[in-house]
């Protein structure tokens, strides 16, 4: 039996957990897993509920409809997942192939429940590797003069392909704050530091001559403030005096591609709710 | 206002979780974190439930008579610790003091909350530290002649206390099988490898004999089993060719502290149910 | 300017850093990293030397020869790396593809300074794979009864593309005690366990069925008995009482394959020395 | 047989290594450990030296005048370090017990080789931790109008008890810069964040506000640009969206006090050198 996954965003107040469960027991499905978070400084209450039902597909618009009533009652923001639609992944890159490869070899695994119609780049240098996947790459080169319309291109390649989240695999370029808020927490991004420390172009440089003892990496949903949206996970690497500025990109390289994943898989698994530039994470 | 905390064990079934927490509901309570965990292959179900209510004490007994039929319906192992009854510690130590005294300040600290009455050992190496934190240090020297008469002590004593649990840290002498059946899940030991490698006497020689590349420690519940109970917690540290047997037992001492004061705060916190030998353990 | 590597195990006596450096001095050699180790109670000693000469190359054998007199003053066991000799890698491998995958792709982005002529399996299932890097690949069927057969036909191949380093990358077939020895400390083999916990051929289900909270991964030298050979590289990664055994499959992979390329690029890079069923590694 | 300790620092050229070690082989000393690390781009060598001789102490003179004219010939930076020195250490403190607590444990139990004859802070509320350990705790307060008699008072104790290095164990005073000159790459601090991270006053709350999945700690040699000196050591550990700002702080307080004792070790052992505002560390 599959199941659904219920997202509730909503003021905390008492109830709120016996509602939702008594609704659900009452349309015959059954709780399978859950997991909740209080924020009581700023007053909210987050809950991720997993629930099967012997007839998922046939019963989710009544269910979501017979829903709206609770949800109205506790002014909750809310959205449900179901088996049948599948997340539809859209992979940018430049250069780097590290993490498209990495993202690649996990769906095809199955570690990452999700389509991927697309790969999307300014450059055609790793078009190799998702033709090795049999996975439609797509060329969009961008430069001083066409940025505009560049976007625009890659915006409708998602909206052909029907895309549920982007990923910004190593794409080296700045997205426009037009297209971000129209993909907002839909974006992630992985950034090759331990963010904040060394936000920008050139983060191991900067590990580099700060000294540092370990180096990191950060998987972000894209804000209009470059290397400053909501956190979805990170890691770090031990490092030394010995490692030069290869080194420290290759030890990098593991902990991009693998804080990369965790947080698209994350998402995939619909464990991310996001308020106040943070992200709440049930792992 | 404080919480109190109910655990649940029972066999899978639909309805579990709107049964809980509508019921909690109807008592007035209101739940401020739940977490939840089946074994579908073995069938069975497992909750925390921490909630709140505005005369929590003085409904605990009433709570308590009303749960009793949600639990008879469906067949639950439960109980339900009650902010009143503060948990009561004994650690029995033999000559080694760091677990000790790191359970010692963390108490102290707040972050072990529970009362400990006292401290038991074989040898009264470490009545100094005890008596450094004020608190009672009973010397009971074991034999061969003696064993029994010296485990009667004890049991004495933890009867005499009103303790709730005990903490072995770093206590040299096995527990006979009557000791242990009677504190089924309520004894918690450190064992210094990352079991089941190296159990018994001398992991660390065994693990610089053995030239692995990390060590480990393992908090575990004791059974009659030796080095065999549930596994609460684990962690390892790195090491290498480099490591004498003096630099293991040190590396050794920083993750068998710590592994031990997470195990005795998962516990303390009603974090775990066991079943099959091993922990479910709610972080 | 590219470097040799020297490597050298001797009885531990005064002197030998000071004749070792004085001679690669004095034949115009430049010591560019050191490292050393004494195991005091074996009373063994072991020094890795990285040195260049502006004509390195032409030198090789003139420096050997000279040396070989010190070598016998201090009754060393010694090799010198030259770079002209770039080590030649096989890898075998069965079903599972994710440490074969990572092996390719490391030493595609010249993480692994090796050549890898050949990759063996006694199943075709991942010839599509080494296909897409365009490495010959050897399917060697294995049963019953030509066991033997295929054994001579894999040190045939071996012998044939010149090999310095076998790799077993998941590879499920045991290797029979003539083959290991005559490889002896040149095949390295990845245990999909925290050695010595979970030896045998299903440590997942092993891991699961005691509870632990890690699970972890090994990278040995093979030896005649089966998952007892020094270690090189071992890492561990958290699990908790929700991981399936597909989890801890999953989860595990991720460290399979870091364990296990970084035990050869240490490998390929001279670091290791292998006495007394262990491993000096000089990181 | 005990033994002492070379550092050095000078430009990088060729015959550097053969040079030392041929010195002090003439010296009839014998190299038990040694590390070295080139800087290419900087053209500098560090090395650290590990040597024994039967009459050590005796002779450590003679050695050190002889040396001379090797340090000379190569324009060395060098320091000798003789078992009959024993390093010691003022610790200096505020509010915060953890970190003084692990220090003096860890001197006591032998980790910390060195002799610990004074405690300073500006409060007296960790008093009877001193007195438990039966170190001399000196009271210092500072307002706003004593500042700097209160930094000769620390200054003139230092002097007085032959100080050879002082640990800021969360002591919550700025140093003067004519201070921290004085004692340059003699003074450790530790961060309560993983620096560049979060400088400043209350890192665990930015850490809270920007959401991050690990906090960190920072072990540094003391600058007069606040938390920018040069970095000795530093960890991480997880945290997520259910910890308040007590629980970051609780776990923060494991890492502040494991990542500063090992820092403190590190430099007691002689192997740091620093240049550029970087530490080279010699594991």
């Amino acid at each position: 039996m599959t199941a659904a996954c219920l997202l509730i965003t909503c003021p905390d107040r008492s109830g709120i957990v016996a509602a939702v469960a008594s609704f659900l027991h009452a349309e015959g499905c059954n709780i399978v897993d859950a997991d909740q978070h209080t924020d009581g400084a700023a007053g909210i209450f987050f809950q991720r509920i997993v629930f099967e039902h012997p007839e998922l597909e046939s019963r989710a618009t009544s269910i979501e409809e017979a829903f709206g009533d609770i949800a109205g009652t506790y002014d909750m923001d809310w959205c449900c997942a179901w088996p049948g639609n599948r997340p539809r992944l859209a992979i940018l890159v430049s250069g780097y192939d590290h993490c498209l490869v990495d993202l690649l070899l996990r769906q095809k695994s199955g570690e990452l429940d999700c389509d991927i119609p697309l790969v999307i780049s300014n450059h055609d240098d790793l078009k190799p590797i998702a033709d090795q996947f049999s996975i439609p790459f797509h060329t969009l080169p961008v430069s001083s003069t066409n940025r505009e319309e560049q976007e625009e291109a890659i915006q409708a390649l998602l909206m052909q392909h029907h895309i549920t989240l982007v990923v910004l695999a190593r794409y080296m370029q700045v997205l426009s704050p037009a297209l971000v808020s129209e993909w907002s927490n839909r974006i992630i991004n992985i950034h090759h530091s331990f963010l904040p420390a060394f936000a920008g172009g050139h983060p191991y440089q900067q590990a580099l001559d700060r000294g540092v003892k370990q180096v990191g990496a950060t998987a972000h949903y894209v804000t209009a403030d470059l290397d400053d949206g909501p956190i979805i996970e990170q890691d770090t690497i031990r490092c030394s005096h010995r490692d030069t500025l290869e080194d420290l990109i290759r030890k990098g390289r593991d902990i991009e591609r693998s804080v990369l994943s965790r947080a698209v898989r994350l998402d995939l698994q619909n464990r991310i709710l996001v308020y106040a530039n943070k992200a709440v994470v049930f792992h």
